[in-house]
C-alpha cells in the first residue's frame, strides 16, 4: 500500500528505546494523514474502540500489539497473571462484534501461557503480534490472488470492458496490515491491467466509504466513484453493477456474514437482479462455533452522536456538524448479517468457496 | 401542521401590495426556520431547483403559483402568450422526475387558457393554484383517514402494544402543503391515541429524514428514532418494524413507484422479512401513461457536491463539511423506482388499492 508514494503498512512496532507501536489515526482521513504513537496498553484500548483503527485484520493485530502491552505492564506489577487477565478481559470488550480480536488475544494468551519466566512471555508476545501482522498481510495477498480470477472471468465475459464492482464500507488495506480483502482482489486486477471501476459506497453512519475507501482508491489510481449508501439498488437495476465484494467481520461456520450495517441491503439487491455477491475473509474472521448469524452474531450498538454528527472539513479545519434536531433520539447498530443463501462465495487466503458449510468446511477442515 | 405550536401551511400567497408567494425555506431546517418571500417567477424557479422547497405534492403548487407569477409578469411584455410558453418550459425542467410539477403547470395552463382577456387569466391562475393548495391538503387529509385503518389493524393484532413504522425521506407536511402522505396516517393514528413509533431513514445525500421528518414528529409529539439508511434491514430482520410507509415522487399505471434513492432497497427488506411495504400517494402523483417504472420513469441527476459535502450545524451557524477526498468522482441519482411486486399497497386519496393495473382502476376508472 502506498501513501503519496510512499510505502507503509497500517500498524507497526518502533523499538529502540521503549517500544512503541505506530498506527494510521484513521479519524483523520482523508482530509490529514496522521501517525499516533501508541506507547502503554490504555491508548491501544482508546484506539480500538473510538476507532482510531478500525477492520477486521487490523483490529486483530492491533489486539495482539495490546497483549504485547499488556504484558510489558503486568510485568511491572507484583501479580502479573492477575493483571493480565484483567487487561485481556478489558481488551476483548472493546469490540463485541470483531471477533479477530478476540481470536488474536487468545492466540497471543494461549502462546505466552506456553512459557514461563517473564521475560520469555515478553519475547514471545512480540514475536506472536509480529507473526500475526505477517500473516495477516500474507493472507490478504492470497485473497487477492484467488478473487482476481472472479474478475476476470466477468472481463473476459464483457469482452475487455471495464468491470464495475460495488463495495461497502472499508475492507480495503486499511483494515488490515496491508492489501486488505474486498479490495485485495480489485488491486490484484488493476495491477494486472484489467479494467475495473469500483462504485464506492459511502457508508453511514462513519463514512469509511467515503473517507477510506475513495482515499485509498485514489492513492492506488484505481477508478472509482463514491456513492450513496442508497444508490446501489438503482444502478445494479440497470445494469451498472457487475459484481459486489465486500469484507466480513464475522462469517459462521455455515457462511453468513456479519459486516458493516447495511450490507445485507446490497445482498438482497444483488439476488433481486442476479449479480454476484461474493464477501471476502480470512479465516481468522470465521467464527467455526457459529450456525445461524442473524440469531448468534451479537450486533454492537454505538453512540448515537456518530449518527447525530457529521465529521468532515471546513475551512481547512476537521469539524463535526449536527444533521438533526439536537438530542433526537438515534438507533445506531455497527453491523448486519447477510444470511448465506444470498452469498455467491467466500473469497479466503485459501481460495474461493460458496457460503455452505460443506463448502467452507472442504477448505477448512481441520476446523469442524 | 404545528411549528412551535403555530399553524402554518407549508406555502402561501400574501396579497396586499405586490403579490408574495411564502414558503419556508427548508434548506436551514431544522436549525432555523426561515419564511423566504417569493415576488418573481425566477426566484420561484431557483426555489424549486436549489430545492428550498422540496416533495411531491409541495412542489406541485409551487408551480400552479410559480405559472401565476409568470403569468403577472407575461402580462409586462407586447407577447404574452410566446413570453408565457417560454417560463412554462423552463418552470417545467426544474425537477424533472416530479410529476406533480408537469401536472400542476398543465392544469394552469389549460384553465388560462379557457379565458381571453389578461386580467381574467390572471385572476383564473390564482384561483386555480389556490384550489390546488386546497386540493393537495384535502387529499393528504384523505391519505390518512384511510391509511390510519392499516395501523389499526396492526395495533390490534400487536394487542396495542407500539406499531413500528419506517419511513424513508420526508412525505411529511413539509413536502405538501399540509398533513404530508406517508405521515398523514401516522398524525392520524397519534391523533387517535394508537401508540405509533417512527423510525426515520435519515435519507442521504440530503438527509430531508434527519432534517425534516425528524423535526416535524418532534414538533407533533410523535415518538420517533432516527437510523441510519443502512439500518432499516437490520431492524426487519429482528422483528422491530411492523409496517413501511413512504410517499412516491411517480406512480405508473401499474403501480411501480419512483420515490427517493434508497427506497427500493427497503422494500427489498420488507419483502424478505414478510413486512408490508404501502406508498402514500395522492392521485396527483400518478403517471397514468407509463406502464413500466424502471424503464419508464427518468431519473434525475443531482450535483455531486450534494454527496461530497454535508450541510449541518457548527458553532450556531449552519455549514458544510467535505467527507472525502476533494473532487473525488461521485454519482448523484436522485430516485429509484421500487417495482410494483414489491408493494403491499398504495394509500391514495381515494381508498388504499393494491400495486396493480387492476386495483388502481377500480378507484381511479375515469383516468383508464
Amino acid at each position: 500500500m502506498k501513501v503519496n508514494g510512499k510505502h507503509y503498512r497500517t500498524i507497526w512496532l518502533e523499538e529502540g528505546g521503549s517500544p512503541c507501536v505506530k498506527i494510521i489515526d484513521q479519524r483523520f482521513l482523508p482530509h490529514q494523514f496522521i501517525i499516533e504513537d501508541i506507547t502503554n496498553f490504555n491508548q491501544m484500548v482508546v484506539a480500538i474502540k473510538d476507532m482510531h483503527l478500525r477492520g477486521a485484520g487490523l483490529i486483530g493485530v492491533a489486539a495482539a500489539y495490546g497483549i504485547y502491552l499488556a504484558i510489558l505492564e503486568s510485568a511491572k506489577t507484583d501479580s502479573f497473571d492477575t493483571n493480565l487477565s484483567k487487561l485481556a478481559k478489558e481488551l476483548a470488550e472493546t469490540r463485541p462484534t470483531a471477533v479477530n480480536l478476540i481470536w488474536a488475544i487468545d492466540r497471543l494468551m494461549a502462546e505466552v501461557a506456553k512459557v514461563n519466566s517473564i521475560g520469555d512471555k515478553i519475547k514471545v508476545a512480540k514475536q506472536t503480534a509480529q507473526l500475526i501482522a505477517d500473516e495477516d498481510a500474507d493472507s490478504s495477498q492470497s485473497i487477492g490472488i484467488f478473487g482476481v480470477e472472479i474478475i476476470e472471468q466477468i472481463s473476459k465475459a464483457k469482452k475487455g470492458d471495464v468491470v464495475n464492482i460495488l463495495t461497502h464500507c472499508n475492507a480495503g488495506w486499511l483494515a488490515f496490515a496491508d492489501y486488505g480483502t474486498a479490495t485485495a482482489p480489485i488491486y490484484e486486477a488493476h495491477k494486472r491491467g484489467i479494467k475495473v471501476h469500483v462504485w464506492v459506497d459511502e457508508t453511514r453512519p462513519r463514512n469509511q466509504g467515503a473517507s477510506l475507501t475513495a482515499w485509498e482508491l485514489l492513492n492506488e489510481g484505481v477508478p472509482h466513484t463514491l456513492i450513496p449508501d442508497n444508490t446501489g439498488g438503482h444502478l445494479m437495476q440497470h445494469g451498472m453493477v457487475d459484481m459486489i465484494i465486500t469484507g466480513a467481520d464475522r462469517v459462521t461456520s455455515n457462511g453468513d456474514a456479519a459486516n458493516k450495517i447495511g450490507t445485507y441491503l446490497k445482498a438482497l439487491a444483488a439476488a433481486d437482479n442476479k449479480i454476484p455477491f461474493y464477501i471476502a475473509a480470512p479465516s481468522s474472521s470465521f467464527d467455526w462455533t457459529l450456525t445461524d448469524g442473524v440469531k448468534q452474531i451479537p450486533i454492537e450498538q454505538r453512540h448515537p452522536n456518530e449518527v447525530r454528527y457529521i465529521s468532515g472539513l471546513s475551512n481547512r479545519k476537521v469539524e463535526e456538524v449536527l444533521i438533526c434536531p439536537e438530542n433526537t433520539p438515534v438507533a445506531n447498530y455497527g453491523f448486519d448479517v447477510t444470511p448465506a443463501r444470498l452469498i455467491t462465495g467466500i473469497i479466503t487466503e485459501r481460495g474461493v468457496c460458496s457460503a455452505t458449510t460443506e463448502s467452507i468446511r472442504s477448505l477448512y477442515p481441520e476446523k469442524f
